[in-house]
């Protein structure tokens, strides 16, 4: 497996993996239609770099790095992880964000902040507060989940300058 | 002094109250340098709406309001408001702060949140406190104040639904 930065013929690959995400509606703030063209713009193109994990020509997993804040807050980045479904339970979210915080402190940013992390992804906050990230907040009823109706968004954050 | 919806003509008002702000670099996550034409499109048009607070045809203060997140997070908005440095110390905030609130609610949001309300900013912070919005979380040396260095910036959220 390695994790490469992602070019536009990726996207092909990527694309299954992002639908099948948003449309579960359970973890990411992108509305469960989403389309090809607007996931295209939202993973490849507003965000800074975009990487994958490739494994013998097949996409496990991908990541986006971006600046989290304009101007003044513009030394704290923010990264979103999808993994694959048939991927899932290999450690691929442990390896992408270990990968992004070395691309995150190559590319200047001082820290790295998850907006809205829900709650209920206990698998994610786990990963996360085992990578070294601190809930610094919780945002009520931030998250409108498809079964469990209204629950709480974490933001998540680390310092990564030692 | 009446709140209204601003027109693309009050830009021109409302570009050295922005301009003052940013430049300033204190408050906001925008450029210190961020220019008249990026000015406009962040502040009149990629918001939801944008409104001015004015009296006797001078524009005292204005505030946008947005979608925080999309799809599953759709039902919470976010604003900003900026006061002329003209007319600060009336009100201003506040007025327009109650006035943002009604205005959520008729376009159907059911909370409010700031993401990025710098901690040095103790007006602001008291202003919103007392409005009801609670500090849920604080987000460590995530503002680069231009002459305290890193600084908190602090998530706050208000429950708009009764």
């Amino acid at each position: 497996m390695q994790i490469r930065e992602a070019t536009e013929a990726d996207f092909e690959k990527i694309w299954p993996i992002f639908h099948d995400i948003a449309s579960a509606g359970e973890a990411y703030a992108y509305p469960q239609d989403t389309s090809k063209e607007e996931a295209n713009r939202l993973w490849m193109h507003l965000p800074r770099k975009t990487y994958v994990a490739e494994e013998e020509g097949q996409i496990l997993g991908t990541y986006y790095i971006k600046t989290n804040q304009a101007g003044p807050g513009s030394h704290v980045c923010n990264c979103g992880y999808m993994v694959s479904t048939t991927a899932r339970g290999r450690g691929l979210a442990t390896s992408m964000c270990e990968h992004s915080q070395i691309i995150a402190v190559e590319l200047g940013y001082k820290a790295m902040q998850f907006n809205f992390v829900v709650a209920t992804n206990v698998g994610a906050v786990r990963i996360w507060n085992k990578l070294g990230f601190d809930t610094i907040g919780s945002i009520p009823k931030a998250f409108n989940h498809p079964t469990r109706g209204y629950v709480n968004a974490l933001v998540m954050y680390k310092w990564l300058e030692t």
